[in-house]
């Protein structure tokens, strides 16, 4: 049904393709340590179902991941509370941009989905529910490692310590819940968590592997484990393609065709059941707070295989 | 990559689980041949693109199809229009209920998707453009016949009659739009075509097989005649997955994996790329207005089957 | 308790303070008949109880006094539907534009106050209520000749012609009220009726002397002649307070500490309860729609009189 | 202008005709201090400007006064800061909810007005700009014992507490501010202080006597010395009739008219100027957040005097 082209010949065509429009976009300034990023980085990771793999370039260079984070703790958070995780958020798109407090107030504190700030941050508290703040983080740190089949990811805590030190707008998100009891833990906790969770940091090649078990049902096709169920994993996939580029999902669906994650780091995780998982990064932002280039590389990518769940 | 099972036993089957929960949910009231419809229908039809179908139930019963006719409207004007529908009309999800006006205020004028009420007669106007409303309705029904291979689809006067005289929210609507420009022909005309839009009526077998074109990129696969271009039926499939279902889209996303679309008539049109068209019809519909023994359908025939774009 | 200085002198000083701001702010432009206006125009009237006036500036020139009307239609309305008419509209501010709809839809088509643009509009629909459009406007054309004792006050056929030219929002309004109930009569029979309540033309001088029943309690202070129940009197000031202003109605509460209420053709109409009545006109508007000259020039009365209900 | 009765036989009168409908309305239940009060507590106290007063039922309780203490932190805050108040929060009323974050993100943190709780904090942020929370506290109470010449007025330490522990949607409030740059200072300070404003309690006669310089344009009319500016309390006064109310504002300036601002605790501070100030105290809320029995109390008092601005 798909075509399996090279994959080092296919990333580093759609890589020279986009290469020209480095630098687009705005880069996320609003903490420093995003600011000061190159907006010139520029990197493509496809990992196929099979093993094989074509990189292109800043590939082994980590970045921020960001929002991207939150379908991995969607993930723990399924495989841990199960359906009790639909009691706290829903799994509607919004319609409002990823920090927005009206909908939690028309809604009476439940967020609209898991991949919005405040439903990542409803997602947190469930990971939080039996452990301190500490070993929640450490689980996410250690399901990335595990999923990338490397040590590479690591929390970068200057990031999150900016992350908290800017982050009224989501300590509003996280009050504004517990004063509806969406929250079960203490605010702090989750916000603490949350912080760290958006502090991940990973190269392209490591966010492309971690994503494999994605496009296999929930089982690493390369070791044989498996991370989720394959009803977790179908709940992912569907929400990343209907909530995953905030006010801007249609849209990606609508050119690209396949599930993803974006994140104001400029990173893209991508997913083609059955065949692959593909990362992106270039640190510009479109109006929509995702990856401007990141986007046109993956959609050049769909036009050049064909890929497309709607095919 | 999908299991074709035997589709007659397999569309018996699914409905058998299913029939005892015939006549659940509520029945649309808001216009009297609507109202008046048996709330125990219930029809199933699956038209393969090999040229096989499965049917059962009421399949052979005329009902009216409302807003799964804007899946076939859009295909037109798509073909007729092209990216100028993009300065009509957005392709997001809306994250309100599928009459609403707040977003219409937000967003100056501009509908967030096709398949909302607003959008829907923004592209009825695009329809209109250069012909009146008689040629309008009749380019619409000869689609309709088209695509099903067969004259059973009719418009039903009676119900375009009470859809005008019930017609005040969505004359709001219209002149809201006009105010902002996003109209540009004449309010009545445009709402005129809108009403007997909604009002097509159709078998389940006549929309199934209607739908055929969407699961063969674009080509009838028995005819061999291309309906639309494989661009415009990616862009339908993939706003049919985010917003085919208002306010329920990312839950139908989740629980069926099809694109779909719904009408308060109880139908639903539900597409597996490659493989199948699937319609089902039972008039009671759920809290968001869509059917809701129809979309219980649905789910099962896709738990028999494994279809999903997500796997 | 307040000063009651010499009328004449008191409106030249008034009137010499703005004067050299004559022509700021933007003249409504949606219909060609205001847009048309020298937006040099400047007058300002004061109708005291005792029968004294002051005038300065173009005092004589008749004008388009827009919203200022819906003072009127609306005492028209108590006095004919008493409280009935708060089932059809609200007494609060709303918080939101003149021509807003999203209120509407949270509150299920019921206006929030009637100085809006629905809330008039289902006024409209009262005054209605068992006559044809003719009959209704005539009515409410001889209550503005009555309060101002004068034969001065038409109805701008050109303009009234423009407004329905122009008057999709309008429209939109009002169907949407109707789907909801809110109007009882045709939505075409009200949009007339309001349009041509929105032409009224009247002089500074006929409108400060037609709104002197207002500062006595609801008599005619000239001619003892009842015009509406003190009761109505008291509403009609409550609500020229809190909403006479759309969303600077609170402003202008704190600026000028008197009850007004302002038009798009650039007329506002206060009064200091048991002292006078003052009209102005400067068709520039600021912002929030309200003349931008005039609410300076009301705003120096009252430091120049002292008046106001809060001292 | 307004006739003068025996204030006590007014009292009384008044008293006694509201003392049926005791009980009725809902006692506020978020913190349990308040939801221990008898809901039966009826009290009235009238102080007119000449010194004389008339007082009923507990008027001698002290009760936690809540949002009445608004009035008192904007004066204080006006005096302190002036004009730059209003770069913080706005002078519209809200058409929204006391405690609504809707009208906070439209409106890119600057809420309202300073009687919504958002508006409050901000106010009470200003308040803190060069002390700590403990010599803001102190300062609120200070001004409350000189307003009512008496040493009554405390803060209730249990009901801070509770609020402080209850205070989520505050807390999210104030982040949410705070990410806009609205706060100055930390937010766990702006709340501390908040909640102990809260907290304030005082009688019904302590807080009509504090109300007077209020209707003696910034002067107390006792001791001659003037606590406000004149423009500051003609600025407090247009706010309590367009702001203090929060949704019901509109409904209380039509029935009473008079500005008024009331709590959560069932007192309302109502304030006919040039005459008197009147407290009234009733724990039971309407539907609006508002005392059910204090409101018909002033309605009633309102008729038996004539007292109105609209008048």
């Amino acid at each position: 049904m798909t075509r399996v082209p090279h994959l080092q010949a296919l990333a580093e065509r759609v890589f020279a393709r986009l290469a020209p429009r480095r630098g687009e976009g705005s880069v996320a300034r609003y903490i420093p340590a995003l600011a000061a990023i190159d907006p010139a980085r520029f990197a493509l990771a496809i990992a196929h179902v099979d093993g094989r793999t074509g990189m292109a370039g800043d590939h082994d260079i980590a970045f921020s991941i960001q929002s991207v984070s939150k379908v991995f703790t969607l993930a723990l958070a399924l495989e841990k509370a199960g359906v009790e995780v639909w009691s706290r958020v829903g799994s509607e798109p919004s319609g409002t941009p990823f920090n927005s407090i009206v909908q939690l107030e028309k809604e009476h504190g439940i967020p609209r989905n898991p991949f919005i700030n405040a439903g990542a941050i409803a997602v947190t508290d469930l990971l939080l529910a039996s452990e301190g703040p500490d070993t929640a983080i450490a689980a996410i740190l250690t399901f990335l490692q595990r999923a990338s089949a490397s040590t590479g990811p690591f929390i970068d805590q200057e990031i999150a310590a900016s992350e908290a030190a800017t982050g009224s707008r989501n300590a509003s998100l996280a009050h504004f819940m517990k004063s509806f009891g969406t929250l079960s833990c203490a605010v702090d906790d989750a916000l603490n968590v949350y912080f760290h969770q958006c502090a991940a940091s990973m190269t392209c090649g490591e966010l492309a592997r971690a994503g494999l078990f994605l496009a296999n049902k929930g089982v690493d096709p390369l070791t044989g484990e498996r991370l989720v169920s394959e009803q977790t994993c179908h709940t992912i996939l569907s929400l990343m393609l209907t909530c995953g580029h905030y006010d801007a999902s249609g849209d990606f669906a609508l050119r690209v065709g396949m599930p993803g994650k974006s994140g104001v780091g400029g990173g893209i995780l991508a997913i083609m059941p059955g065949v692959a998982s593909i990362a992106v990064w270039s640190p510009g932002l479109n109006a929509n707070g995702n990856s401007l280039v990141g986007t046109l590389a993956l959609e050049a990518l769909a036009q050049e295989t064909g890929w497309s769940i709607f095919r």
